[in-house]
């Protein structure tokens, strides 16, 4: 079972209407209203494929009990910690015309003893069988990065890897504790890490203590960074659609990877991390192929199952050689 | 007390944001959550003001919930009709350079059996010490516009004069069951009567029933219409600020001098609806104050009460004939 830890869940809001503008009122025409947050998104790609993982969620007050209400409905397991502070909601405007607009409220005010009360249930639940952690999305207004770093501790004390996809301080304070996978995008780990070059700021990652550093490039694809070099993946090609929640679902496909143990030869050394999963080709082309699935589909925690088999079954055409001049399909 | 019926209360968010862009994703600095709808604003006013009232609402889901713990909170009396539909939510954004963006959910669908719900509530609550009803805002998506039709008449039947402020056809079905006063604002009275100009429409809701129709027209102050005639008040001048809620407001002042039964000599002959209180210029004239006062408060539902003061003091002092020449100070 995967561990799925949402630091800052939210009830994500879809609102259509005719034709966005600021300064007007706007009737909303059609209303979605989802359980949200990067981690709830990876979850839901893996129950989608028959992974079973378990959610650790802090919830407050009336949209936090929606949240919980919502995870029922879709048939998730999920281990509530009841906050004071009320969870957030995220609303996203759309028409036919311009691009999305997304309002994001910061989220609740965590205190130390509810962000305690969320430890120790991480703690609790990777003493079962857990197979690996996640922790996926940013942390809530104010929260202290180091929660982060206990939860991978834990982790890492048990022997069971973890993969953390935070933002900022967070994904700096996963890599000083020895996260097995650090997977930020590209930005976020420029942003995270003040570096120039993804390479550079990989690199730091590795050097605070990460075991490896997954960097999802968008249309662009995903590489993965350890001290030897960098293996690298094309995104799967001609795909478009809507990109919210792609890298959540490459989080699943990469998962799914490594908890099948696939491998046409890991490139990268594990002496750094000895649980570190080779995140190799068939890791990182599972994640495109997940990743791509999802654009897809117009909600964020969907993938088109039999879309991920086929980009896969693609993939390995091409790798049998139909694409060698392929620039971003080169080995470290 | 007075009995106020919300057909479609509202969860009423703001999100204030560095400065609104359709299409990107923008941080929420700022939030406020409040119980809305035109009826709970009405109610607000009147609690500020010393005046008791009960708010009748249908209430769905989480965000029914939600209001029902605020209005609590906020210490006033209301009885809830349980739905199955999801009470609404509109958010309201804004910044310090744009026009403010609204975008407002249709609201839930209220079944049949639920608006009989409804309707017995109100009859109940009429059987006590009710001296008004007041019918404000829009009904839930797809509703009948004949449940106000039911409410105007259950309040006659028992010489409990009523108010309506309801665009469309509820405007029109309560001056068809005789509503003693019909209280559109300008926009909505041309709407509704598909009327050209506001006597115009105005005579078409005397006809069918309504004992006075009082029309908000917001900067430009607001007018009784009878069938013998006009009376109007100009808005108090040199007022700026926020005129969300201030129509609600208008209605809380007018409310506040009919039921202190002030009087400086009614305009309007009674023998239409035998009920009707005269709706005079010192009614107006309230109604004018609280619009004023309620434009000088950031929020819905909220008024300066001292401002109230100083601006009825001032009109007395205007009366006096100190604005002779105030063009929209005519009697008809």
């Amino acid at each position: 079972m995967i561990l799925i830890v949402t630091p800052n869940p939210a009830v994500d809001v879809t609102y259509r209407v005719a034709r966005q503008h600021v300064g007007t009122t706007q009737r909303v025409l059609d209303l979605a209203r989802r359980p949200g947050g990067k981690g709830l998104n990876v979850g839901r790609v893996l129950d989608a494929v028959g992974i079973p993982s378990r959610a650790v969620l802090p919830l407050g007050a009336a949209p936090g009990r929606w949240i919980a209400d919502g995870l029922d409905a879709l048939g998730l397991t999920h281990v509530d910690i009841a906050v004071t502070g009320e969870t957030r909601t995220t609303v996203t405007v759309v028409d036919d015309v311009e691009h999305p607009t997304m309002f994001g409220e910061p989220g609740p005010e965590v205190t130390t003893d509810e962000w305690v009360a969320v430890t120790d249930v991480i703690g609790q639940q990777l003493d079962g069988d857990v197979e690996f952690l996640v922790v996926s999305g940013s942390l809530p207004h104010r929260a202290d990065p180091g929660v982060v770093a206990d939860w991978v501790a834990a982790a890492r004390m048990r022997g069971v890897p973890s993969l953390v996809d935070c933002p900022g301080g967070a994904l700096l304070a996963a890599a000083d504790a020895g996260a097995t996978i650090c997977k930020p995008n590209r930005d976020e780990l420029l942003e995270a890490t003040g570096a120039d070059d993804e390479r550079s700021g990989a690199l730091q990652l590795l050097d605070r203590g990460a075991g490896a550093v997954v960097v999802s490039r968008g249309a662009a694809g995903l590489a993965a960074h350890t001290r030897t070099g960098v293996t690298e993946v094309r995104a799967v090609p001609g795909v478009s659609g809507n990109p919210t929640g792609a890298g959540d679902a490459a989080t699943a496909g990469l998962l799914a990877a490594l908890l099948r143990g696939s491998s046409d030869g890991p490139t990268s050394p594990t002496t750094t991390a000895p649980s570190t999963p080779g995140v190799d080709h068939a890791a990182l082309r599972s994640a495109a192929a997940f990743g791509a699935a999802a654009v897809l589909r117009p909600v964020a925690g969907e993938v088109d199952v039999d879309a991920v088999r086929r980009f896969l079954a693609d993939d390995d055409g091409a790798r049998s050689g139909t694409r060698p001049s392929d620039p971003t399909w080169s080995h470290a």
